[in-house]
């Protein structure tokens, strides 16, 4: 454990003494089959747990991350010292309630935090992957998921969760395996990806593929980090987490420590002092190259277009009870793609229900104290527990 | 006249040969001081105008540019090569009727089409500015606006206006000068920059400054060009022009010249193709340090601080006629800060009109062929030139 922020790249995660959590090894016996038709083997999941499996093992929660999320989502981040990213859900006596519930959350395919990813050792070069890591989809991380709960023994989980592209892992957790999902809460998400979106990921992978230090992703290699380019992504993305309302009441016009304006430019208003931090934490805690491969990911997810475009097919048949849940200041997975989803689900007669709730802090509203949304996923977890028997 | 799109820095646009259309050369008897305290001297206004001034100069139509905009806003543009930003709405027949009203536009002070900016050379050194060019402000820039009306002997406008921050100089002419204005059409703009749209620039400013090739603000000396970080900047900034409706309709998912996604980081999609093309071409046409000074004098824009933070007290015992007008699609400049115009003149019984125009095609939407835009002005300026006896 570390009580600051240090940074980490280019030392592989996979390196020996690195704290990952846990994590699978999958050897040359279990290859993973790519929707791009490469083949991954040998390939890693970094996972955490929270709570105890019950002896049914119908008691498993399963948490998708998004972006820039992994498996830490609650107690403290071993790399960023900072609480998990779903602190204020999962816990002992919390929504998520790790008390009763046996909480399982991986870094994602692609990803950075122990899972495999361009950050990690090519076995076949003693390198790291880089660029020629294949790319990933959300049905591939899904698929390392399945993959990972089979080693571990569990069949089922009680409920699949997550926000944002944790949420497009929950919807397609459904898809590819209904069986085995007895409740999704997708939340804050769509069943595609919009071309607003594509376009904001499209900045920052160029901000990145800017910046000299990137290497043509050879950056570890070289000794160098496209630290500029990767903040500028960042700073780019957050504006999007966030809604023009929750900014003009957080920041406004207020000027960052000066009475007056500078006539330069320095940080002289206090958002441009608050992007500026998240874009230098951020690139002490995030692999550039992971970055690129998971928007990427992002980019090309679209449910339907497996189901000749009627995302309804998507979850014909599925047993699964889903709880949708949007926000109205969400501009980035706005109310909108979540009711398509409803939509969808309704159109096969999917049991489904939706729930848009207030608030003005934007996207990044499901990763916040919003005791809404603590009150549904407490209410449709417990539902679920109660009929499959969980105490 | 050229017919497509060449570069053209480092070369200064004041050098001999230079096609920016009109100037006026304000020497050491004309100092202008700026906000900052600053006094910029000499200096240069470049400027163009369509149709004739009347006998009684009471026919004049000021159309201030916005952010990335120029002084061609009709007619073939001399260095791109293409229609001027407002062919739509400028030359003879249309809203704005060449054949009735005699209008002038001028590049911004701080811009990069021949009126004094960073890339223009200093005359105390011999050297392009760069950085050593003095922040200006809106206010600055409607300063060198009126010392230009001044040396062509114009007292009195019918009419300022402009779409964005050619809104804000409008909104400023009045407040700067009441009796000069007989009417105003701000567009699609706001009365202070809010912290998203600050957080925006910022994103933009620091894509450029990351650049290498910036070189600390001096690359026309060195010989570089930030085009990677400019390209960036415009990017992101491109988003913010539209809307996410425009972009699914005119985008969505949309593949480029291709069957199926490549399963790589090239542009699979046709909005990222679309971004690129305008990245590219925007910093044939654009001077990077320009950009940084003219997003900073958006961000310093903040018309009621002037007034101890009281917006109409800008505008009270003025005589000028507003008509303010906003697109419902329009997240940059939203419809909100448009009102908050209108209900500021109300508070001190200004006359003012405000118009929503329905419209999917957001902040862009102001330069676009938008038909109720056009017959709003038309209307207005009908009225204004009747009121005047304009023929």
């Amino acid at each position: 454990m570390v009580e600051t922020i240090t940074p980490r790249f280019p030392r592989p995660l996979s390196a020996p003494g690195a704290d990952i959590g846990k994590a699978v090894h999958f050897g040359a016996d279990k290859p993973l089959k790519l929707d791009s038709g490469h083949v991954l083997s040998p390939f890693t999941v970094a996972y955490m747990t929270y709570g105890a499996l019950n002896a049914a093992k119908s008691n498993v929660v399963l948490i998708c991350h998004a972006l820039t999320g992994d498996q830490f989502v609650a107690g403290q981040h071993p790399v960023t010292g900072r609480p998990g990213w779903w602190e204020t859900m999962v816990g002992p006596g919390k929504p998520i309630d790790t008390d009763r519930f046996f909480v399982i959350s991986a870094n994602v395919l692609g990803g950075c935090m122990g899972t495999t990813g361009p950050a990690e050792t090519d076995p076949a070069t003693g390198k790291p992957y880089g660029l020629s890591f294949p790319l990933v989809t959300v049905k591939d991380m899904v698929r390392a998921q399945a993959m990972l709960l089979d080693a571990l023994g569990i069949e089922k989980v009680l409920c699949v969760t997550g926000g944002s592209m944790g949420g497009m892992q929950a919807l397609q957790w459904v898809a590819s395996y209904p069986d085995r999902v007895v409740t999704a809460a997708p939340i804050a998400t769509a069943a595609r990806h919009s071309a607003q979106n594509i376009a904001f990921h499209e900045v920052g992978r160029q901000a990145i593929m800017a910046d000299p230090d990137w290497k043509a992703g050879a950056y570890q290699l070289e000794g160098t980090q496209p630290n500029k380019g990767l903040s500028v992504a960042r700073m780019a993305a957050h504006i999007t987490y966030l809604s023009e309302a929750a900014l003009q009441r957080k920041f406004g016009r207020n000027l960052q420590e000066r009475e007056s304006i500078s006539f330069g430019f320095g940080p002289d208003f206090q958002i441009e002092s608050y992007l500026h931090h998240q874009g230098m934490t951020f690139v002490d805690r995030f692999d550039a190259n992971a970055y690129l491969y998971i928007t990427r990911a992002m980019d090309y997810f679209d449910l339907a277009a497996d189901y000749d475009g009627v995302l309804g097919e998507a979850f014909r048949n599925c047993k699964t009870r889903f709880c949708i849940v949007s926000f109205t200041s969400d501009w980035l997975f706005p109310t909108s793609e979540n009711k398509r989803i409803a939509h969808a689900l309704n159109a096969v007669a999917a049991d489904v229900s939706f729930v848009e709730i207030e608030s003005d802090r934007g996207h990044d509203a499901f990763l916040l104290d919003e005791p809404e949304l603590f009150a549904v996923m407490r209410g449709f977890l417990n539902a679920a527990a109660a009929q499959q028997g969980v105490a």
